[in-house]
């Protein structure tokens, strides 16, 4: 196993992370940038017009850009899953390893900003049909099922937001929602209403999901079954935050990471910002700033830790 | 006097003002930003590399997009000096009217972003010759003092890069420094010191700037005279919060306001973001995510107003 030293380590390759990245490169910090998923949620995004000061960009794109911008400051990006997160102490001094399929990194203090995950359905056949005709991006997949019969499960904005771009492209979308009423912005929920290709199925949730190699049908908890060729998924997110949970940050009781003002969790040397904390408004700025507040209380405390 | 009526007035047009009013106008609330400085204290800054997603930018290159996205969203840009805030009660709903140069204009919101004021020297002689050889801004004014003899008052970082921006241009920079140390980046430190033009003159303080029509010399606390062109100040900014004070919103004892995470005040329907608030690391990036959020705030505050 090889090892390697740094002095902090941003977990998660979005927004959030590529912005400590930038941040800690600028303070001249040995930094990695360590991540799954090269650019985060924000690649999911057609269109991003509302970060300050970028007045219109493809989620694509905005990732490319804060790449480079933590490469040019000398920031290291790796792609790959990181499987733990542990603090030892040597000579009266705190370190954090990091592992990561096969490699081990060693740094001072850790950045955590390892977003959100798609919530599952968790009914039969969904794990089995992942990849298969079950997704959980209408905006990476639409494209699959031009012209095929589709449901998206969920009842929320963003849920309306992803049956409008399905039924760009597909010739029936159910809308499939558990409650008797959908709760968009009144923009959205119009648009769903006008839409011709879109049905909205109220007080329906689906038992099984069906199919011989890829999907073929859905069931409902009502008994009834209706031939599907694909089921989007949007019924929220859940904080990645396991890792940071074994290392005894303190989380909230929906699972985010509770940070100060400083973006300090309980634990000195760990920080977080973007998606994964605790704060009530989420977005590519905040995530952004939370990253850079991060980064300065990072780089105090590792000047302290060299006193 | 004409009246207007918006939905939320961003008090301040720098990074902050103007984020303001980009997701206010998202939020599709009748928004107006006024400040009396267009784009801020950004428009002083030479290059800003560090606002992550933006790799490179002038300062008033970013302060120009920052105007435009706020425009795109439909808010409304006056440049005018704020003379007064003040709340009332109208069939039991509190409002408040914003007072400027001869106009009235009234909203159920405020997004307090007016920044900070350069400190002054508070010595005799600063006030008469400011603009006639007094200066607060080496970036805006070193290009009027090509090859002649300026101090540079002041001893922190800032005080070092101005110091160095001054060097290019000028003959001789004495840098007038209260204590026997200089408090900059190593990088920033190393660079002065090495500087074959500026000479730094530790535990000496100007009592007067001399002159006739224009700075002529300076006078020292030692009673030592010299010959001066220029006298640039950077001793530090002070927040402008004096308006925000007699609204009663609570301010910290170094005149900042207080907010919490979500950019409240303790004075419902009045919120602050960017460099006038008690956020410990302040950059235009912390100071344009105040601002979404404060956005959030006051939309939710004004959704439940109209309950």
């Amino acid at each position: 196993m090889s090892q390697q030293t740094f002095d902090v380590i941003a977990v998660g390759a979005g927004i959030a992370g590529l912005s400590a990245g930038m941040y800690c490169g600028r303070f001249n910090l040995k930094t990695l940038v360590i991540g799954e998923m090269p650019g985060g949620v924000i690649t999911t995004t057609h269109l991003v017009e509302n970060y300050p000061g970028i007045i219109s960009i493809t989620g694509m794109d905005m990732a490319d850009v804060f790449m480079k911008h933590a490469q040019k400051f000398g920031a290291e990006i790796k792609y790959s899953r990181v499987g733990d997160i542990e603090k030892f102490e040597e000579g009266g001094k705190q370190f954090f390893h990091v592992r990561a399929a096969g490699e081990e990194f060693t740094a001072g203090a850790v950045i955590i900003a390892t977003g959100t995950q798609h919530k599952q359905l968790g009914v039969k056949g969904e794990k089995e049909f992942s990849g298969k005709g079950v997704s959980y991006c209408a905006l990476c997949d639409a494209a699959f099922f031009k012209g095929k019969t589709v449901c998206l499960v969920g009842g929320g904005d963003s849920s309306a937001i992803e049956a409008l771009i399905l039924a760009e492209q597909c010739r029936k979308v159910y809308m499939i929602v558990r409650k008797d009423v959908l709760r968009a912005e009144p923009i959205n929920h119009k648009k769903v209403m006008e839409s011709k290709n879109i049905e909205v199925k109220f007080l329906t949730e689906i038992a099984e999901i069906k199919g011989d190699g890829k999907v073929e049908s859905v069931v409902f908890k009502s008994g009834e079954e209706m031939p599907m060729d694909g089921v989007f998924v949007a019924v929220g997110h859940v904080p990645v935050s396991v890792l940071a949970g074994k290392l005894g940050v303190e989380l909230d009781p929906s699972g985010q990471i509770k940070i100060n003002r400083n973006c300090e969790t309980n634990v000195p040397g760990i920080y977080a910002a973007g998606d994964v904390t605790d704060t009530r408004f989420k977005q590519a700025i905040t995530g952004a700033a939370e990253a850079v507040t991060a980064s300065y209380s990072a780089y105090r405390y590792l000047q302290q830790m060299k006193k």
